[in-house]
């Protein structure tokens, strides 16, 4: 069975061919066509088509086959294989909900921890029974730089996270320096705060990074105390998406 | 002898009469006219008037005296009971500076980090010598949630941290409460990670938090293992800047 996955993000638009677990191809651009979308159908021979967007102005709202494959458009109604006690799943964004069921898939008797890395950073966690209760949006490495700046109009714009040193001493001796400690050990202290948190509940938690700015966060953990129970996966959401697709398959057939 | 205080932060100004190390009067507004500087001036018997602003427009720069008190317009070339070691120090935010010499005049022979809340969070330590190496700014919570709704255009802005539940579970179970345990647990976690690691530096470190969200994350603390270390002291910025003032006094007197 092959499926594929079209994860419609804020920026860009990443396509999967999922062969059962495998991904056996994948791109990513800004958009792609219907008939895009068709030829990779009939190429890898796809049985089903799973759409998520985070956009409101979704593309592909109205089809219900690509070639001959069925597509499933990805939203709150849509039947998946965890319990989802969020009080709003109507509010719950697709990327959010998607992401916890990857980590289901990925660790099927773990609770995890998912921490997604977009222009706002998502933590969520779902039990070792498969219950999902909500988690927390803070913003995103870029958005605090651009916040500082936009909000204060004195402060720089720092756009080169990546130069930041290693702030084991946690001083900025200047004034970029003092804006990169903030952001990057402000993020970095939270992200540790929240295992602290969820270990507490959970003994033997799993951690899932995603995301554009996962591998910069991983390397700066390399050192804490948690590196043992994190994963960097950057394709957890499309590896969730791929379980709704097997789930619904396995309900109909 | 009788120092009048003149801080001029980004929305309010506050002045403030110190007779020697006790705050005798303190007044906050928008701003105020020199006329009224000098009626306090005359009214507290002032000898010298020190003045801060973290405003590019600062209304008194050219005044020399009010009435007939001494004016000391604190920049960072004003002389400091403090070694500043801050690579760029005339682009470090004279509140900043001030933050430090208050804490060490609170604390002469500790450690300190210096918390305050404004529309950024500054996290500045100062070593048990008196020695200023620099610190982080990071976001405060108000262009926390700002930012989240003005930079993704989709989510809602949320303008009542108070009422943010004790998310000693950290779940937020809709888009708003998600928004807030994001916004909230991010900063405490960051506090707490600071802490952290400035306790690894200093065996015997002391807290400071100031400006308008402290009293605010001082009552989310109170279970935190840190709690014993920190103060509250709104006016840790007005003390650092009576202290400026009894400094140049003893200098030349």
């Amino acid at each position: 069975m092959a499926n594929l996955i079209v994860d419609i993000g804020n920026t860009f638009t990443k396509i999967l061919v999922f062969s059962g677990n495998q991904i056996v191809f994948s791109d990513r651009k800004e958009t792609f066509s219907i008939s895009e979308l068709e030829s990779t159908v009939e190429k890898f021979r796809i049985n089903q088509v799973i759409i998520s967007s985070v956009r409101s102005d979704a593309d592909f709202g109205g089809l219900r086959h690509i070639s001959n494959a069925v597509v499933i458009q990805f939203n709150n109604n849509t039947p998946v294989p965890i319990s989802n006690l969020y009080e709003t799943p109507e509010t719950l964004g697709v990327d959010r909900l998607a992401g916890v069921i990857g980590a289901k898939e990925i660790f099927p008797d773990k609770a995890v921890l998912a921490i997604d890395f977009g222009s706002c950073i998502t933590f969520d966690f779902i039990d070792e029974k498969g219950v999902y209760y909500g988690g927390s949006i803070s913003p995103g490495l870029k958005m605090r730089f651009k916040a500082m700046h936009h909000f204060t109009g004195k402060l720089p714009e720092v756009d080169d996270a990546k130069s930041t040193k290693d702030f084991s001493a946690t001083f900025g001796k200047n004034t970029k320096e003092s804006l990169q400690a903030g952001v990057v050990n402000g993020i970095l202290f939270e992200i540790e705060g929240y295992i602290k948190k969820y270990n507490e509940i959970s003994g033997d938690l799993k951690v899932i990074l995603c995301g554009g700015d996962s591998s910069f966060f991983d390397s700066r953990l390399k050192n804490s105390i948690f590196a043992h129970q994190i994963l960097v996966e950057p394709n957890l959401v499309p590896i969730g998406l791929n379980t709704v697709v097997k789930y619904q398959y396995d309900q109909t057939n």
